[in-house]
């Protein structure tokens, strides 16, 4: 269990430096690193398909954790966290809730970025009493436009190496994006020490799974975005292949309350490419 | 001529105070009122269809003033200005650049609203050495969605009376969004010596007439979009009656360097609705 001695320790450590920790849950040990300011609703960040937690942008990790703690974590069977993946966003939703009570959390603010978006709709429409605030980045809702092509999206993405793959996904094809992308390849480097474990072929083939399969379904009525009632932030760049950029606009017009953000030359690793803007936004978000 | 002394003294007024000044601009006197910060580039705030200098949110100018310079005026024919209102946006847009030169400014920031925006979109095209950063509120680019059925949307908006019109037209039908409306009602109502003149009907159908001509007409490339080159800043409520709020959207995707802001449960007012947002996000936008 995080303890409040482990709590107030967590203003020591940045993105850089915070070991990785680990719990149990249902029988699975979730890897995690906490950091930032001890006191405040901590910010969970759900991560991307294939994404572990040096995945995450420290300029970004690091402007949240000035105001609030953050946590990173890896969920079931996810990069050094062990267990099998399922292969549907409602399980990895369970998962995630699990690992956030196991932490002794009863509220949290979620951040989640493409699959991790998935899943945070998911656990703010259904598990609501856990769920501060929302933020959804470079996500769509189920059924969502360009969501169950994702094989299309990766095929395009690997034509110039496995070098290029995040670049190709995650920005823009204009010199000022490509240039971003290169800038936020140099800072997941940032962290030379205790690195995380790349996420298995299997965990890669079950979220594959789990994406199409939520970009098949269908929500007529957008009943799930309509069951979110807390505040939402949604964002992403204006130019996102892999979950296209007009699911944000959709996601707003269905969610009680709800704040759009896009940014132009961008792509789906639009906070990113906007770091400072989106972390501005976000703590200003979560501040109001 | 706006002389370095007026200059100097911006800062001992507030949008209730600043007194009504006026300078002849091609023969017509544009009125206008400057109060806020003493350095920097302007703000010069360009008003919607029918709208005077008072009917600027003070919650809104007087954020901005704290930062930058604020000039509120009124076009020609338009409020307490005299001449002929013209009949189109490009001359609209003329009047505007020469109250401007006439004022001694060679580069400003303009925060255009509604047919506002479309003047500001015009400008930032066709004069861009004089605009610094643009910000384009409840508006839309030529032949937008919805924008030529004004008439339909005024019969809807006078159904409740001449009061309502502003809340039916600014304000969506849900109780906090019609609640947003009334404040914003009081707040216009603040200013109580040396009040503007109401638009004159002539000048309000002259301005009808330029909305629909606008709305009718077709720029199929987007290529006014694409001529704007400075940084701006996109921003209107999820469900704008008036001008789409799809439009906000295609503007983010055929302006090169712009950031996209929408709010749920507002309409064409939304920067008035959530004015304390907005205002930050202008005074950021026009930070960095």
């Amino acid at each position: 269990m995080e303890t409040k001695e482990n709590i107030l320790a967590l203003g020591e450590f940045t993105h850089k430096t915070a070991p990785t920790k680990s719990i149990n849950v249902n029988g699975a040990d979730f890897t995690y690193r906490s950091f930032g300011k001890k006191e405040g609703i901590p910010v969970i960040f759900l991560q991307h398909f294939t994404g572990n937690m040096d995945n995450w942008d420290p300029e970004v990790t690091n402007a949240i954790a000035s105001n609030y703690p953050v946590i990173l974590f890896n969920n079931r069977g996810v990069g050094s966290s062990n267990g099998t993946t399922p292969e549907n966003v409602t399980e990895m939703a369970k998962d995630a809730v699990d690992f956030i009570r196991a932490l002794g959390y009863n509220k949290v603010n979620i951040l989640g970025f493409s699959l991790g978006g998935f899943i945070g709709q998911e656990i703010a429409a259904n598990y609501p009493e856990l769920v501060n605030k929302l933020i959804l980045a470079g996500t769509g809702s189920i059924g969502g436009k360009a969501i169950a092509q994702l094989e299309s999206h990766l095929e395009k993405a690997f034509v110039d190496g496995p070098d290029r793959v995040l670049i190709n996904l995650f920005f823009s094809k204009t010199p000022s994006s490509i240039k971003a992308g290169e800038a936020f390849l140099e800072r997941l480097s940032e962290r030379k020490i205790d690195r995380d474990s790349p996420t298995s072929q299997d965990t890669i083939a079950s979220q594959a799974k789990a994406i199409i399969n939520y970009g098949l379904a269908t929500d007529e009525n957008n009943t799930q975005l309509k069951a979110i009632k807390q505040p939402v932030l949604i964002v992403n760049g204006n130019q996102d292949n892999m979950v296209d950029s007009i699911n944000s606009y959709i996601m707003l017009q269905n969610i009680q309350n709800a704040k759009l953000v896009l940014w132009s030359d961008s792509g789906h690793g639009g906070i990113f490419q906007y770091s400072k803007d989106f972390s501005q936004e976000v703590n200003s978000f979560l501040l109001n």
